[in-house]
């Protein structure tokens, strides 16, 4: 556990919830002994440390594991608001460039271009949480907007 | 080329466009010299082969190719009729399981889970057509009831 766990805030909006998903994978127990923070940490890049990894190849697979898990709690997250059942699918073409949709019924609530695959991570827990709530709330729109094919 | 040729009658429909979609991918020209019904041999199987075809593992790389020329092929089909761009995302899981949708703006046109993939094929020729018109019509029909979603 690092020292720095005292001092940082309470991990709390979609951070928390990924924190779920990270430690529900961890069926040994190997993670019980780090923080919320700890496990976290990987998501996030300040511009340095992004710009430190470099794109060329395919994204290593930690890095496609993280981002696995990033979008399907995202897809719990929708569920949990909207009550429909939400899932993702990814399509990684080579070099870090990919298209990720989360699918709810017969309708596509997010669309997301992948690129840079490699470097996926946030600034901060804050972004990280600003930018999942942004996607959070506009696949709700679409299901509000679409009912029918959500529900198809 | 197979002495069966001459017997073999007329590949229209469905399977003419999977042909050229086929074609398409042979750069070198390796295959200028088969019959398109040469090319389409590997598409159809029937019981007995099928059955032959051990499900244990991974499907190979060849048959998941196939999986996506054919699923290719529809979505070009339904873009010719529909005049929408149609794209496809395959999801496999192990074992040969796995998910294919094929998308048009936000609206899944076709959801297809797979199943033992490592037996994919038809019993014929016409039986591939008839599959293929099938999930045409359906994603025809899906695209006029939601024209909104397909646009989107």
């Amino acid at each position: 556990m690092s020292d720095a766990v005292l001092d940082t805030p309470a991990i709390d909006g979609f951070a928390a919830a990924l924190v779920q998903q990270i430690r529900a994978q961890d069926t040994h127990g190997s993670w019980d002994r780090k923080s919320d923070a700890d496990l976290l940490e990987p998501f996030i890049l300040d511009k340095e440390k992004r710009r430190a990894i470099p794109i060329i190849g395919d994204p290593d697979p930690d890095t496609l594991w993280r981002l696995e898990l990033y979008y399907g709690a995202l897809c719990l997250e929708i569920e949990r608001r909207c009550k429909r059942m939400v899932s993702p699918m990814m399509k990684m073409s080579h070099e870090g460039f990919g298209r990720m949709v989360l699918i709810a019924g017969r309708l596509v609530v997010i669309n997301k271009s992948l690129r840079d695959v490699h470097r996926f991570g946030f600034d901060s827990i804050e972004k990280l949480n600003a930018e999942a709530e942004k996607l959070i709330g506009s696949a709700i729109e679409m299901i509000e907007r679409f009912p029918a094919v959500a529900d198809y």
